[in-house]
């Protein structure tokens, strides 16, 4: 099941570009959890286009609609239906691509893939798929909270050269939504939102780095060899549309040193065992160890731009394209929230995973 | 069930470092694949420790036994159970780490999982599971060999900051077995081992970076949306040993660039629609478009180095530890062989997977 | 995943009975086939209830919308979702269920399980799940008519005491459709309707058998072991509401012949190989023989009765109930054209399964 | 994975009758259980052929090796691998079979299916695979014992036409175990027995029914929809070699039965809510309720006779084989055990699938 994500709080999620609409169905969601459309709406309105000028100008209100697994504003425990109509759809904006591959989209891979494809907005490969994972994504951190005091925050760490030095404090929810570019620290997001403007003026986009991390987990989550917490966290990352590379803790930038420079000493903490130093990035032998857990995700420049450039029609003729209409110069801030709604669906798989496993029989 | 991997051409891996055996069970192979012991003791005796000064001197043969699944010479569509038998464990030299946590190993985190731990040599966490990984993908390989003229080669790029510059043309299987360190390039190579010796005789450890290319694959493989090709890659590769870090074509450097220089347009070819630059790495929107697939996997200093380390204990007091025995200054070229496995693994069950979706029904 | 099912055609459904509406959505179907909302209408009017006396008369018009995964016409590989309101809900008819558990129905193990439950019209647990099933399950036969001169035909072939002898000849669809009762010998579909209506009028209910029977399907479809086509059959057949059994070929009545008498011997046919008689019922070591397939389910009688019947309520006190309202006398017609979706779906996800390991590498 | 069988609890079996070993790998099973060697060779011990006239002579000891999983007498929560070797095979007895197809066995169906097989008594389809299946059921059952007073017990309810007249008491284990046929009457186990020996004499075989009763396990264990506890009880069932039928509960019987006949009233226990009667057989919409699990499994006659028969070689022509040397006359003592170990796991599967979503967050 290639649009299925998550092994026990597993999601699924369906819709294209310029279809009637675009749903995810939550499967294995505990029962009891109070929920309401407006926790949901909550987080789509934070990925929605349209928010600011850095971003798309497409107008979807994206509102949610829950169709099934909640009564009574609770969950049940069977599936959570949710759907969000398309409404600012331009099929007619998109006639051109029909018979032209967009360069470095998914329009030719799709074509060879299935011999066929909606090339309306990308279809399947539109950003909007998102939707559905930012839906459940809100959900899985309903459930976190009840779990413990896990908080998770994503931000827009670089764009381009310009970006933060070091890893700095935790920062707040209130200091990464200030800005419409969603960097916590003032300066260097004025640059940054500075920059966009200039790129989005010339017709062209640009790209960079989200950076996300989660304090108040548990030590105990993720499996040893194939599922990994990293692994199953770089696999989330990897999925989301224009994402490059992955790193967690030290990342490249580890490489450079010696392992005596680089290993992380236990200590003796007032909560039991810790770090001195977090190079690990909150994960050791795959399975977290109750520090900060802290990631890089790259994004690419958007494939879209303004310019004409060479491509080649469904004849393998060579042609020109020239991107029309809506234009997101950068994707990182509308990214923000789906790294934090794709690290919340693994973190609750895995805690229930580890649960199952760990705490159910005992000897 | 989190130590298999991959979903018709699935993989099972068992056994702890210093247990009787380690081993792998193959479900989903094919049947009539000529396949002997021989096939597979290639690709292990890549991985074997001792192979040179540079790699940790463990004394394994490593030979592999067929146990099922093998029937005069060829697979015969059932599980192939796979086993090596652990020869040169040495419970005695690990009794200190019953007590003591090794900074930036797994024994911290399998202790807070599971309550209590296999401790001799990292039990699980242990480097030798990934034999039932490299046979695994001794198979994988014959079967993609079998499909037409794939070919998977990794090699180690760069030794903390002592690296090629640049792709360059696609390395043959010679050049990188040439040099215990397994980089194509001779000085570079010689660099690279000078400085492995250097940190050796230290008692220290150093990490790098291990680039792997693909070529010959055809357009279509890889999913849309979650089973993205890089994103199965990404999972690959996160979940072996001390990786810290993917990326895949332009990676994070690729993040410096505007839209309009990173885009790679489409251009005809003689055998069909092809791109002029390659920043995409081979894959558009989840699935491969034809062009070679490149990614770099971040692999940070092995853990165990040869000098005293803070830590604590079971009880959580403050304490010490030193590194003893066989040491392994440099994990990077026993991991090229592992990266090649794990990339052919994700890569024939994409294959399969596309096969079974694109090719069956006809309409 | 508890909702979904298949691994290469999956389908995964969700709604409640007085929800807004219920749905699927089919992940893994291949691109190309021709599929409008007509062909999926066409089953699920052969599913619906108010179809005839002899069934429930909830008024629902059933319609079914495709909202992804079909661009001009045909499938695009992508998700399939389809989507059909609920439209005769009559929620305060069920106040009384809210406080006591129906016998014999889901109320009292969901409470169990979960803690809590939508009342109304047995949310989950209602037969109006198996819409989503039937819709997928139209897919499915498109599919197969692909692949080759497959059918499958189900039918009543007893209610209570009144049933055919013998399996006969495979009956034709206008057989089975030629009343409502769906019993393709007119005399005995006569006392079978006389039967159901004797007892709607005693306001009781009851069950029966429905065989199932496919012809054309190749040799060499399921799996050894534990993915036996007659496993995920019997899986299939025991997930439906109210089914209490299953058999494949001679069954239990077969345990009473000796080996020398139920042997099915092979010999030479015009295809190929074939057996003289067919008490496998077409399935030998899990895996198709080409000849045809038959098995049967058995559905007890329905549990809502207008009768007063003990039960408890939530707090656990004694107390009565008395069916009202909408009453479904006997679940067997409306269950022929699920236990063909079912057979269809198992069918076609073993088809491509098989394909994927036997028909993609070659040597 | 067609050898994988479980979510969460998980078991791959592996080995062909006359290769050089059998064995599983259990994937999933809680850290800190006891475990022996001697724990699962109990199991095995009722599992083995040769243990008295009435089942096949074939000499194996089938000891079972732990080869990973267990550390100083307990379970790691690591995969858990064992082995047993095969001891008694004499390939040479099996060369007609390499060119002829034995009437209902699976030869015909791998052949067709895979191009090859092995042909060495009857390769992976022979029951030796279910010995994987009787040692990860040994632990299943371990863990049941944990997790409260769970008890499965299977018998052999009926030989051809010579069986136990309703459910009775549940029996001991002493009384099932108290003659070689597992059936835990005395007079009707001495005609069983009769019976059996009689049919040897003639070279013939017989079949008949299991049955298995499960007590003690709480209300809450399935899913609703697909992973039915029944449904997931019928698939381990049909994927038993020979099985043919499976019936929960009342089962065929129930559909004579009118809905007031057959419901059965919900009453106030001392532990709580229970039922007078148990037609429904412990699980109702896909949940267990409290009460006692039954359910029967239909075996047919072992194929393998000791007579001429006609058949097809490979070529497809017409001609006759005989059976020879060692031969099992009725399978059912032997099928007790194996029903009894895919029981449990089964249930611990569930026991973990339903604690991970209705036990771990809290609201």
């Amino acid at each position: 099941m290639p649009n299925t994500f998550g092994k026990l709080f597993s999601i699924s999620t369906w819709g294209e570009s310029h279809g009637p609409a675009v749903g995810v169905v939550i499967d294995g969601c505990p029962p009891g959890l109070p929920l309401s459309e407006a926790d949901i709406q909550v987080e789509l309105d934070r990925r929605r286009p349209g928010q600011s000028d850095l971003v798309t100008p497409r107008k979807e209100a994206d509102r949610v609609e829950i169709l099934a697994g909640v009564f009574e504003g609770r969950t049940t425990g069977v599936p959570i239906s949710l759907l969000v109509r398309n409404s600012d759809a331009r099929p007619g904006a998109y006639d051109e691509m029909r018979e032209k591959f967009r360069p470095s989209h998914a329009d030719f891979t799709y074509q060879a893939k299935y011999g066929l494809r909606d090339h309306r907005g990308g279809g399947r490969s539109s950003a909007r798929e998102t939707i559905g994972r930012v839906a459940a994504g809100a959900v899985a951190k309903k459930l976190l909270a009840a779990g413990g005091p896990v908080e998770i925050r994503a931000y827009v760490s670089r764009v381009q050269d310009i970006g933060l030095s070091g890893l700095g404090e935790f920062p707040t929810a209130a200091a990464v939504e200030a800005t419409p570019v969603r960097c916590p620290d003032a300066a260097v997001a004025a640059a940054m939102i500075k920059r966009i403007e200039d790129v989005r003026a010339a017709g062209d986009s640009v790209g960079g780095v989200v950076t996300c991390r989660v304090r108040g987990l548990p030590a105990g989550l993720g499996e040893p060899v194939f599922d990994r917490l990293e692994a199953d966290l770089a696999k989330a990352m990897l999925s989301l549309p224009a994402s490059k590379g992955f790193e967690i803790g030290s990342g490249y930038a580890g490489t450079f040193l010696r392992g005596s420079e680089h290993n992380d000493a236990f200590v003796p903490k007032a909560e039991g065992v810790g770090t001195a130093t977090n190079r690990s990035g909150g994960v050791q032998g795959g399975i977290s160890n109750g520090e900060e857990i802290y990631f890089t995700v790259a994004f690419k420049p958007v494939a879209t731009v303004m310019k004409p450039q060479a491509t080649v029609d469904l004849a393998g003729h060579a042609t020109e394209l020239t991107g029309r209409g809506r234009h997101d110069p950068c994707v990182l801030p509308r990214a923000v929230p789906i790294v934090e709604a794709m690290t919340a669906l693994v973190l609750v798989d895995h805690w229930m995973r580890n649960a199952a496993q760990t705490h159910v029989f005992k000897f």
